[in-house]
Parts: structure tokens; C-alpha cells; sequence
């Protein structure tokens, strides 16, 4: 593995990892006032959309990635959705 | 373009493109207080290290479509940061 790929799986574990702390926090606080709903369903359609991707090109970082971001994005959106008072 | 790069590129929209109308909110109503510093600060530093990932491999929508996105986080996170009141 050359400097390159560290570099793009630094980007990539920074930028699925991102999703972590979020999510961490909504099942938390249940806080998702300041939550674009808009942005989420976003995301979880494009990170749906990257595993089909992941699945035609065959390439599992892909798959796994975005598979994992798109769990996170789902369960976000679910909370701002179901959620009874705006917090 | 065949129709998996049809799939990548919508993946890529929908992505990339979510983050428009998080930022739009939080200029908008200033409310912060739903969002993970720690994960936009992740998908910051995330999509700085894409962009010069993308500068080394010449891939020019990987360089303008995280070149966008971490503006966007950017401006997330310095409102974030700077918000006096958590609202």
C-alpha cells in the first residue's frame, strides 16, 4: 500500500467515522432540531445508492463503507422523523 | 457513461449535495445545538484529505465534489464553534 491509498483511507475512515459521534449523539440527547431532514434522507439515499454501486463494481470498501454510513444516516433520519417535540 | 457511472454519479449528487441543505438551515436559523462537533469536524478534516487525495490521483469530481462538501462542513463547523447561545 503506497502513501496514496493511506491517504484515501485516512479520508475514508474520517469521513464514515464522521457519522459516529452524530448518530451517538441524536440516540442520546434525541435532539434533532438543528437536523436538516431534507439532508439526511440525502444521505441515506446516496449512501444506499453508493452500496448498489459498490455491488456492480464489485468493490467491497465501498460496499462496507456506505453500508455502515447508510445505517447511521437511517437511524438519524428515523429519530428526527418519529420525533414527537423538536428538541 | 454506462449505467453503473450513471449510479456513481447519482451516489456522488446525492451525497455531495445533501450537505447544501444542512448549511442552508444552520445559516439560516443559526441553531446548532443537534449537531456533533466532533463529526463535523471529522467530515471536515475528511474531505480536506479527499481533495488532496484527489490532487494526487488527477481524479477532478473526486477534487470539486469534496472540495464543495468540506466548504460546506467548514461553514457547519465555524457556526457551530462560534455560537454563543446552543439553540
Amino acid at each position: 500500500m503506497d502513501y496514496i491509498q493511506i491517504l484515501g483511507l485516512l479520508a475514508a475512515v474520517l469521513t464514515t467515522g464522521a457519522n459516529l459521534p452524530q448518530a451517538y449523539k441524536v440516540i442520546k440527547t434525541r435532539s434533532t432540531k438543528s437536523l436538516s431532514a431534507i439532508s439526511f434522507a440525502m444521505l441515506f439515499l446516496g449512501s444506499i445508492t453508493w452500496v448498489i454501486y459498490g455491488i456492480y463494481r464489485n468493490d467491497i470498501p465501498v460496499m462496507l463503507a456506505n453500508g455502515l454510513a447508510g445505517t447511521l444516516h437511517g437511524i438519524i433520519l428515523f429519530i428526527k422523523l418519529t420525533a414527537k417535540n423538536q428538541k
